[in-house]
């Protein structure tokens, strides 16, 4: 099998880019990422995983990562993005990712409303909340990505 | 290398949900994955590969899954989703996944017109087929899904 | 960890279907990587990787990839693909993909000006670039991909 991940940190990062996909590697830059090769997973912290802020990954891992972010190209819109894990007491966490036309706020926000749901519908208790969240507004073409990258 | 996997299962669900990405949250719980990390992938069963749809796998652990979905937030629609597996009599196989707004029914017939072009297409023999598909029709916000895991 | 790939390659294919995921799988099959799994990864050539164009990889083995693609059912239409790598002298590279309603040159000219710019927020000199192009004009069914497989 796949090793599980066993670490993990949190980030965000917005800028502006002369097209839409170096817009996202200049975001990914910013967020601290951009030098290795995210395997986009669908959104859970392994039980255990410790968090590990100054984690430094090698260039070129094949880092699983949970993320959300969104690009554009209308100069003068606002659009944000938003990534929260979910801790549990003693078991997994989740991880919810959003991104739209909207501010900081709003995206800080919706991660909070998902968060709460999740663990509602899985009958768990929620003990914290690690929500990181960013707004650019668009001058030609911008991206804002939050990302949780988990790491060994 | 990353590890090839060996065996599979097929699952298949659909949910409603606050937002977006807890609809399709909460239809991974309905398919009995949603407390793994999906890592998604295109779009073949290794050879030799061994069906066992009673796989329990650890929290947080990644899963290589094909998969493939749909979210609605047009009350009344009806939307659906299907994965199919072809199976040869001695090699690799090929899965295919289907979403849209249809029925089960025209869900499960595209998997089945997909896998048979995709056997043609390669020369080889499709000896068997196995399909789910599910349908849904959405309140507010729903997600239907159907995935292939992958897994050792 | 997961195990840092090694070696790569480059390719691109286009073809018809008929339905956009089989259009999208005979175009695998026209790149040579129709019976691998295809895991996405954003977008870093690890150090040291070796250009390898003759590489065979097992069937239905996982293949971190980085890619682009375009499908349309619009007949007459021209889509492209294309992909490049950017080389540095002695560490990693990055991995550009696009795709578009455009011309092949265009679609080369792209992936130049994304590998020179994202260079450049680096401050790496780029010393080489790899690129591979591919068009078709949609008749039913129509799609382009490029990659760039990563391998051991």
């Amino acid at each position: 099998m796949l090793p599980t991940p066993k670490k993990y940190f949190i980030t965000a990062g917005c800028s502006e880019g002369k097209s839409r996909l170096t817009a996202f590697d200049n975001a990914l830059l910013k967020a601290r990422i951009g030098n290795i090769n995210l395997m986009r997973v669908s959104s859970i912290l392994p039980p255990g995983a410790e968090y590990d802020p100054e984690l430094k990954i090698p260039y070129g891992s094949l880092v699983p990562t949970a993320y959300g972010y969104i690009m554009s190209d209308v100069p003068g819109e606002k659009i944000a993005a938003a990534v929260g894990i979910g801790l549990s007491a003693d078991s997994f966490g989740v991880i919810m990712e959003f991104s739209g036309r909207c501010s900081c706020e709003e995206a800080y926000k919706s991660i909070e409303n998902m968060l709460k749901e999740a663990f509602e519908t899985r009958g768990m208790e929620l003990v914290d909340m690690r929500i990181e969240a960013v707004e650019h507004v668009v001058e030609l073409v911008g991206c804002c990505l939050a990302a949780v990258p988990l790491w060994y």
